[in-house]
């Protein structure tokens, strides 16, 4: 799986969460990082779209919406090569969103009054237009205010976003962590910690397997009661 | 009622839809027609605002949202200024925009599977958040497809929406009309087309009362089932 990050952000050099997930996209192969910068040449656009299974939309929220490049990066490249060949159709969306209030903000009666859901519907719309498979949007409240412990939560479940398959699934997560282990036990030269990290892996990935069997068994309850 | 209508397009001049609305908003007094064209002078575009009571964003629809200039503006106009003092608080935000596909397209199971109301989600969290009244959007479907009746009756409820206080009530809409014959009867000098005129001025008058008039007994009647 190829990932497309297009981030759209008119102030990109002053600002910290960006520079935050640049850092943690970096370490990511199989990522593309793409910075938009108007005038845009629409055939590159198109052809690193074309090169991307993953495309996420990467934007601070300005008025319920990205800021204005990302409008004019869509109105400019998506034109009929796009449309009318299909091009994208299969594909995924993802949009990592940052904003400046407090995830409770977003529901009836509090501040924000709509939903993230609600308030994402257009790109959710472009795309359904475009045949994508659009993912569960990735928001990111107030990061001024996260603390480190929530940092690095944060830059881990950042990368997962852009590079594990079914992300929301937790098998998937538990898979990503036991390959980032393996990589470290590869690069390890000392046979005491390799030896640790091994074990580390291990426990994970027979965890997971008893978490997969339990899981197994309680469907298999379920569908007795249903008969 | 002063109305601020916020025309948003990038190739205006190839428009006939922006042209005929144009026109419409041109016989209207207390319509100020306000073209957009980058870049702004953020102070300029408030005081503008500032005049108005009601004020429209109209655009063609693009990726189910405004072309990138009305965010460009909405990006750079909406600053501190107007937020900190609440200025638009209590002031109406219409939309009028201009669709490709046909009304029954927007809706789920359709070519476009989201409602209007949906797609137009951030311009209602943005009238919220500025304290603005949202008025119902004012779609205009493949104006290229409609024929003269259609565009006829277009044109006299697109200066309705511009201009009639509840422009979703009938016996607003017939006082409308009763006060453009009104100005008409003025301007004739003609006395046979003047009578013509005030007969007819009359007779809308009189029908809408006798509407109102069954409206209040029908109120009353329910009123009565309620008990």
């Amino acid at each position: 799986m190829k990932t497309l990050v297009i981030v759209a952000h008119p102030h990109l050099a002053n600002s910290t969460t960006e520079a935050f997930l640049k850092a943690a996209a970096a370490n990511e192969n199989n990522v593309i990082w793409h910075e938009l910068k108007a005038p845009f040449d629409p055939s590159q656009e198109q052809e690193l779209l074309k090169s991307a299974t993953r495309i996420v939309f990467q934007f601070p929220m300005y008025w319920y919406s990205a800021p204005a490049i990302l409008k004019q990066w869509l109105d400019e490249v998506l034109d009929s090569r796009i449309t009318s060949n299909q091009i994208l159709k299969g594909r995924q969306l993802g949009i990592v969103t940052t904003l400046a209030h407090s995830a409770s903000a977003f529901q009836p009666g509090a501040s924000q009054q709509y939903t993230i859901a609600e308030i994402l519907r257009p790109y959710e719309a472009l795309a359904h237009s475009l045949g994508m498979k659009f993912l569960p949007p990735f928001p990111i409240y107030q990061f001024a205010q996260q603390d480190e412990a929530e940092r690095q939560l944060l830059f881990i479940r950042y990368q997962q976003y852009l590079t594990v398959n079914n992300f929301l699934h937790f098998s998937n997560r538990t898979q990503w962590f036991v390959e980032r282990l393996n990589d470290k036990i590869n690069e390890e030269h000392d046979p005491l910690q390799q030896a640790k990290l091994e074990q580390l892996s291990m426990l994970l990935t027979e965890q997971q397997e008893e978490l997969d069997d339990l899981h197994a068994s309680i469907g298999w309850l379920r569908a007795k009661e249903d008969d």
